[in-house]
């Protein structure tokens, strides 16, 4: 849907029993054969109404493009925090973020998981209907169509964190420069004279990963190596894919010297790979992280690795949401912020 | 206060700015000398009532031990969660706990931070009264004696996880067998032959720090070791403070052979410590940590740990507090989860 067919409409009030008092949804509730109160039911999420009027009332919301405009009274003011996984270090900084931004300007902060999957289920729709959030903040996933239109029915603006997808342009995100980060990282290793260097990426279907492996794909094209494909390999951005796939690689007839691993916790899988085999970090071994978590810092030896300022991006997500939740339907955005090599220990010359 | 004192009222409208329905709110009103709506909107932490009228009515209501029933059609359904300080994957297995209790009983997360005081303050509280959870979740932290009448008066049952202080038998608390824990760390390292065994324990503010530096010198003295007080040192529970401390330890003239570091993060500034010193873990020198963070698997060599259920502590104070909500008052709760030790790869016997 795009925002010009979307028209202000008469304020309604929140409470869910209470009389229709606009115009159109008093149309709405004409056009389904309701009455105004379950229209009104419908879009504050309430479970007590048919399945089959719920369905019809959406689909004419949606083909009106109606928007509820909020109350600017409203004392609770909410705002929503969605993770498809609340896992490891890397959620809390961007928890921390969303809830400085919260606390500041007075917003509760709602933390939700979609357990697992990359899309949340409607179960948890149906929680922000009757929420009623100012504002969503998703992290790594996205809305199927449908669930966009509910919330932009309710004037519920949402923006996504780190896209794992490809969320299309008119889906407001923040994220990091990914790119730049995969080519400063292999940049960092060709500099120090590496010419057999692998990379981990996370999952293929994550945008986030396919960028930074491209990004280490031209630092050696540019740097005039060519591509082994048998070093570029994938994982899931969990320890373990960090160990397993580290293991294989290290394994090869002619291993790598240096290994960029895409993110943190496959690094640290990576050192548990290469202990394994008596092979000692940077001596033998050089690698580069992504993401410098706290942890990053605290092992042995300090981690090499791509800051992705993960705070500063959930920062951005809370204002961005907040802005568009008070100025209404804006151009889309699309903000990735800059990533930077920090460069420790676990990186030197190659002793070939 | 006790909960004899406290008697089931009539039940009160939720919302600030109804009449009052119940004799006692209208008692209240009439001794205050105001008006039954201004005793409703300090009930519902509205900003709109004069601080010396708020205080006047506040006392009145903990003075007659008001308690408002919520209604059970209430439709949104809050649980808030409230930590002294978000960092670290700590803070994360807590959420996770909390989180999937929220999303099986259909309670939607309210996520909030104090700021890194152990007592919230009163922005917070008003902030609570006007979202009117169905309970809180406090973690590490405390609230003052006016803070849980405040909480009291109007329904909302508290619990405190892991708690930092001593917060007094009227308060329902899940912690975890801490000195048992300490206790058996010791023990461990006293097995394996050491005796110069050193302890990093966090804040002496802190009764879970204390009660496990208590079982450390329990496993001592059982052992016939005498505690030399030059070996047991305090620091803050983060990395920093394991490195600092660490260093002074391993710098005295008879430095110890072991160390029990009082929580996994400063186990790992201890090994870096270590590192900087050349000493290598376990053969010059052994760690025993506490929380069994999942970085304890991860670093090198894998951290021998005690392990602290921080996800079951707070799914069973989730539990605890959704329960206290259901039954009302009951007979205060204190519950202890056991801990266990794992022992993996930076412990072994002396050399010397």
């Amino acid at each position: 849907m795009s925002t010009a067919e979307v028209q202000p409409r008469k304020e309604e009030p929140p409470s869910a029993g209470s009389s229709a008092g606009g115009a159109t949804l008093a149309e709405i509730a004409r056009a389904a054969g309701v009455s105004a109160p379950t229209v009104s039911k419908v879009l504050n999420g309430r479970a007590d109404v048919a399945p089959a009027t719920r369905s019809r009332v959406e689909e004419l919301l949606r083909r009106h493009g109606y928007r509820r405009r909020r109350s600017g009274s409203q004392q609770l003011q909410l705002l929503d925090l969605v993770f498809h996984e609340l896992e490891s270090s890397w959620a809390m900084e961007v928890i921390r973020g969303v809830e400085n931004v919260a606390r500041e300007e007075g917003f509760s902060l709602v933390l939700s998981e979609s357990a697992g999957r990359l899309m949340p289920g409607q179960t948890w729709v149906d929680g922000v209907l009757a929420r009623r959030p100012v504002g969503v903040i998703l992290v790594l996933s996205d809305l199927d169509a449908d669930q966009r239109t509910q919330l932009i029915s309710r004037d519920i603006p949402f923006v996504v964190v780190d896209p794992a997808g490809d969320p299309g342009d008119d889906v407001p995100s923040i994220g990091a420069t990914n790119w730049h980060g995969g080519l400063a990282a292999t940049r960092h290793l060709v500099e120090l004279g590496h010419r057999r260097i692998a990379v981990i990426g996370g999952p293929s279907s994550m945008m986030c990963s396919r960028a930074r492996i491209d990004g280490y794909r031209a630092a050696l094209e540019t740097a005039g190596i060519a591509v082994d494909p048998e070093l570029v390999r994938e994982g899931d951005f969990h320890h373990e894919s960090g160990y397993a796939v580290g293991l294989e690689l290290l394994r090869l007839p002619e291993p790598p010297t240096a290994v960029f691993t895409g993110n943190d916790l496959q690094a640290l899988g990576l050192y548990e790979a290469a202990r394994e085999l008596g092979l000692r970090i940077p001596e033998d071994l050089s690698v580069v992280g992504f993401d410098d978590l706290p942890i990053a810092r605290w092992v042995g030896p300090p981690l090499t690795t791509v800051r992705q300022p993960l705070t500063e991006m959930a920062e951005a997500a809370a204002r961005l949401v907040l802005d568009l939740g008070r100025a209404g339907p804006t151009a889309a955005t699309r903000v990735d912020l800059a990533t930077t090599l920090v460069a420790r220990s676990s990186t030197a010359p190659p002793r070939r």
